[in-house]
């Protein structure tokens, strides 16, 4: 990339806060939009993080700040983050449809989606993202996204991929930094779904963390990983399992995030590959800096005409276009992904 | 990918042997020939292991067999896996020079190429190859390869990757079955270079050897996943490390094989990942296992028109093009990668 990739930030809470604070520490980047249900902020030159944290002051009030956000600057933004990770199924797909209906946006998406459904229903818009001159990166967070790659990356010593194990652990110091997320966290548990989440009030969702002294134990989440494993030709879905430990009172993981690729090599050999993530990186270092490289190469992706709709593990992550005081410069933007 | 790849094996050493085992493990490919300084065989039907073990009675005399081979069959392979760690430096970009030169090969080649310089001797070759629609990826088998892509795809996390450590543990029960790795490790040792490694004969190694105990304790080794990882942005390549333990006594890894990327996150705090490699997956399921992945992911890519000169870090290996009872079938072939 010559230029850096002027990037918007769909979902301004705990996620959307940290993509705007990470923006600034990656050269390949500009934040120039950020929009939520309360309304948008443009600024083509980019957005201070002052700007940007005084969204909740909406600049345009307008419940469907997306679609008036692309419809005023689509020709201004190369490169779209959705951070929206609490929200009906349903949401994203109907929202990229009236995206490709309404306005005239042909860039990037990357979403840091969760949910199978979610991203499932993303997947028949392949041949209107497509026409339109979308290239759509879906699932592309921390877990499906940064995790789900080096389980597709890990496989590859097998013949045949038996099990993959994503366990991770979160620590935040107050959910309430991270209100989506936790709820989003809520559906997974026994006894709730995202009808009854949503109708829950903040104070009813602290109590529930109350009663669990602020952990939150996740098995067998329905997590997008299965799908995008299974579509990346690793395994089937049913052999991929995700869960995890949040404690939302503590910003120290209560267990290590870990990624386990259990396999049978050529000989017969049953063996397991690890990845233990380093407890100094949060949630928003894994799934926003991961996001960001999914984005860097989908927009040199979609520079040279590939539109339409892939998961995370169909693209390496870039994670520069260039590295200060690399000997190997000249050869980078020519050489990377040429016609 | 509709059809196999129809794939020669170029060096039928320990690890082109390897991947004429692998290769019927993997419903995507179909080993179709093999060449080395001895001939070549060929059968467009598919070599089956005893063909191809019978090599050393060669079907063609030539020392030019790669040469010879591509002449005779350049529309009937599709990719080449380049087996051979023990060459001189400039032996593969001559090799390639001469195959856009002198033969009509159009496909893909995939290289297990160790040592920087060599690899380095290959981006020259970036516009050739282009004109005459060849993929390359170059540094694709396990380090750099495989390990290299992990890191690649762990350094996310991080605002800024402070060093990369590969470190690998590599057993093997009889060093004669894997003659040139093992002659490729020496050139690494102290005191050692390619030409007096390439000067030694067998017995001379089995006596170096011996002093040694079996073991080759290699550090600080010119492996190209220093400047693969500084093309793709991640790192300086003086910050990229690469060494390991050798037995050559014992099918049992002497130490883990790990790779371990310590970055520095947005908020300044300085953490690891790590990667542990299984120690039942042997060095041919690390490096044959992996080239098949980012074989399948460039001839994808081929067929819709990337020519040129790519690293493994560029791509994303694929598994494979389908998995037994997916659910997610029909979407696959289409959408990944789409035009």
């Amino acid at each position: 990339m010559q230029q850096a990739v002027r990037v918007a930030v769909f979902g301004f809470g705990g996620l959307g806060k940290g993509m705007a604070r990470l923006i600034p520490h990656r050269p390949d980047f500009k934040l120039v939009a950020v929009a939520d249900s309360q309304g948008f902020a443009f600024n083509a030159n980019g957005l201070s993080l002052t700007e940007s944290y005084e969204l909740s002051q909406p600049l345009h009030s307008d419940s469907d700040s997306i679609i008036s956000l692309l419809k005023a600057h689509a020709g201004e933004i190369d490169a779209v983050f959705m951070a929206l990770p609490n929200l009906p199924v349903e949401f994203f797909a109907d929202t990229v449809k009236r995206i490709v209906a309404e306005t005239g946006f042909k860039g990037v998406f990357v979403d840091a989606l969760k949910r199978t459904e979610a991203v499932e229903r993303l997947f028949d818009l392949h041949d209107e993202l497509r026409e339109q001159g979308i290239l759509y990166v879906t699932g592309a967070g921390a877990t499906p996204g940064f995790l789900t790659t080096v389980a597709a990356v890990a496989a590859h010593s097998f013949v045949e991929v038996l099990d993959v194990n994503i366990h991770f652990g979160v620590g935040i110091a107050n959910w309430e930094a991270y209100k989506a997320t936790v709820r989003e966290d809520f559906i997974h548990l026994e006894g709730f779904d995202a009808k009854r989440v949503a109708c829950m009030s903040d104070e009813e969702i602290s109590e529930e963390l109350s009663v669990r002294n602020g952990l939150l134990k996740l098995v067998d989440m329905e997590h997008a990983d299965d799908v995008i494993l299974e579509l990346a030709g690793v395994c089937p879905r049913d052999r991929v399992r995700v869960g995890g430990l949040v404690d939302t009172r503590n910003a120290k993981k209560p267990v290590n995030t870990t990624v386990t690729v259990t396999g049978r090599t050529m000989s017969g050999a049953v063996g397991s590959h690890q990845f233990v993530v380093s407890d100094e990186a949060t949630m928003v270092d894994n799934v926003c800096g991961p996001a960001l490289g999914f984005m860097l190469r989908a927009a040199e992706m979609h520079q040279r005409g590939f539109y339409g709709l892939i998961t995370s593990a169909d693209i390496m992550p870039r994670f520069a276009s260039r590295v200060p005081g690399a000997q190997a410069q000249p050869l980078q933007a020519e050489m990377a992904l040429s016609v």
